[in-house]
């Protein structure tokens, strides 16, 4: 970590009035804006620096250039008992995202499971976020998207047409953090080799290859190679699987019709997501079930550890404290950051991030 | 592969028979027995031969012993507009795994989504085969269970705590055979060094561990280490997610409470599964679905390849050919599979099996 990697830490509410400003300079209603910074600012806040503020540069840069709309409005535009199809008007992807989580919680009450599909949406940060409300609400989560460029080729193939498609997991246990997990299907996520590039600092071998399968450990030339799947097959089959049921099912952009978010900030993305919600007490009796995962986790918890590791984590848990951390102390904002934001403020004509 | 690896071609009728002569032998009802051997033939037929007829030792072992419940009735027990819960009353895996794939695909007709658990279950062969009625039925399928016995630590533990716990997923596309993945999120499933071992062949590095964290390949040394997720800590979080959802959710065993299937052959394993369908039309227009899923799979197989690799191939395409040549050809039988079958039938008291 390079001398000037942290520059002090900012109150999260600075942060976010920061964010909302600059949103609101975009034409983005006072309302979609603070909701938008809120979000954006809960996704650093749980430790997933590389899809919370670090993204306001993208984000900018597509409602500057008419590629996601200001004043966008997403809604239900199909629904049965259990699904829902939700258009999201190609507006900023955490707004859609939203209402999907709350429909698929609301369907659950009712029918047990919901699944709600996404479609004309655009980036939406951390898929965390929209499964940790039914955690918060005692119930399962699930969650999956589109990547939002192409990073990936197939198994064996050479051309960029699958994106890291990630998936997100929360199942809530009794008095304790929930299980939360959310990844990419690849071994490093678009976000993490940004952070990298930005930071100055190398990718380690089994990243990404470059176009003759030689490993490729310089994040500033991501668009030269290829992201590696997890468990080679297996990575490309999950992705796939995440492209067809994220994507083609919701009418949303897979393969070729995928635009890189990044460099293409005029057209459309048509993004899509799903998101899934299940009723513990459609299961069983909710009590038991929160105690038998609190069980599970706590087994592992305790169980021997290899050399080299100091201790069994459950996803999600570490990031609790973490939260808990920035909330009484502070977020610390890396100094490559502070400089894009207050880039951003100058082109925007809104005062600065205020430090602390 | 030795030259005794394979021992002529079998007519999968007569095997079907043969197996269902064997489990009613051990008193599983005649109509019972039928389904699971027709089930397991199938495995074979589609290319799942480590968890097709192989499985026989250990499914005669458990009903003999008392492990596995003969004349079992698998029943719904739990039901809303969008989920139900299946006990399998113990019984022979393949039972409750139908039922729960009528079910899911049934509340999926009228609720758009249908999400089974099913719990007080057994090894069910391959989950492929229970998502796969739902891509025959232009839906959308998803499965998981909690496996067999645990074979995997914690990432950064080495404690046996987990499954290979798979995952499998089919989405029907017009014209073609439906995507369908079925995988272990370990690198190697259980079953397959299992074959192996029957075969007398080494596994390759990167499957399995020791107990000091070196390479195992002797697939007869299986017990003695830990498989090895896909990807490290996304592999072992994708096996926690499955242990919570297909075995917490619905009230099946995980961790410490897994019964080893193999080893154990007199106790319950209560093993837990889910199994869900997505009817398309609750999404879009199927027909419109269906084309883009054909579109996505055809730029996918028609990209450039990487040196060393001769094409990019959809999970399930092969196997839909493979299918084909061996109905038309009969099944492959290995010499060594042939020779624990023989010994079933003359501990059952039964005819062995004919060769064509």
């Amino acid at each position: 970590m390079s001398s000037s990697a942290e520059n002090g830490r900012v109150d999260p509410a600075d942060l976010t009035t920061f964010v909302a400003a600059v949103l609101d300079s975009l034409k983005v209603p006072g309302d979609d804006a603070r909701t938008v910074a809120a979000t954006m600012v809960d996704a650093d806040l749980w430790g997933y620096e590389t899809h919370g503020v670090f993204r306001l540069r993208q984000y900018v840069n597509r409602l500057r250039d008419g590629g996601t709309k200001a004043a966008a409005k997403p809604l239900v535009v199909a629904e049965t008992a259990a699904t829902a199809v939700i258009d999201g008007d190609n507006g900023l992807g955490h707004l859609a995202m939203h209402l999907a989580t709350r429909t698929a919680i609301s369907k659950a009450q009712t029918a047990g499971v919901g699944w709600v599909g996404v479609r004309g949406n655009n980036h939406a940060g951390p898929l965390a976020l929209y499964v940790q409300p039914m955690a918060d609400k005692g119930m399962a989560g699930l969650a999956a998207a589109v990547g939002s460029a192409n990073h990936v080729p197939a198994f064996g193939g050479s051309e960029l047409l699958l994106g890291t498609n990630p998936i997100a997991v929360a199942v809530p246990a009794a008095g304790r953090p929930p299980f939360l997990l959310d990844m990419a299907t690849t071994v490093a996520s678009a976000g993490k080799i940004k952070t990298l590039a930005q930071r100055g600092e190398a990718m380690p071998e089994g990243w990404m290859v470059g176009a003759d399968g030689a490993p490729l450990t310089d994040p500033k030339r991501q668009s030269e190679g290829f992201l590696l799947p997890i468990g080679g097959p297996k990575g490309y089959g999950l992705a796939l699987a995440i492209a067809l049921l994220a994507g083609s099912m919701n009418g949303a952009a897979t393969g070729k019709s995928v635009v890189d978010f990044t460099n293409d900030t005029a057209q459309s993305a048509n993004t899509g997501q799903f998101v899934a919600a299940l009723s513990l007490s459609a299961f069983g009796d909710a009590e038991t079930i929160l105690a038998d995962a609190a069980r599970l986790c706590a087994e592992l918890e305790a169980s021997a550890t290899l050399p080299g590791h100091d201790a069994v984590r459950i996803p999600g848990a570490e990031r609790a404290k973490l939260h808990g951390d920035r909330l009484a102390n502070g977020l610390p904002l890396r100094s490559n950051l502070r400089r894009v934001l207050d880039d951003i403020a100058h082109e925007r004509g809104i005062s600065t991030l205020a430090t602390a």
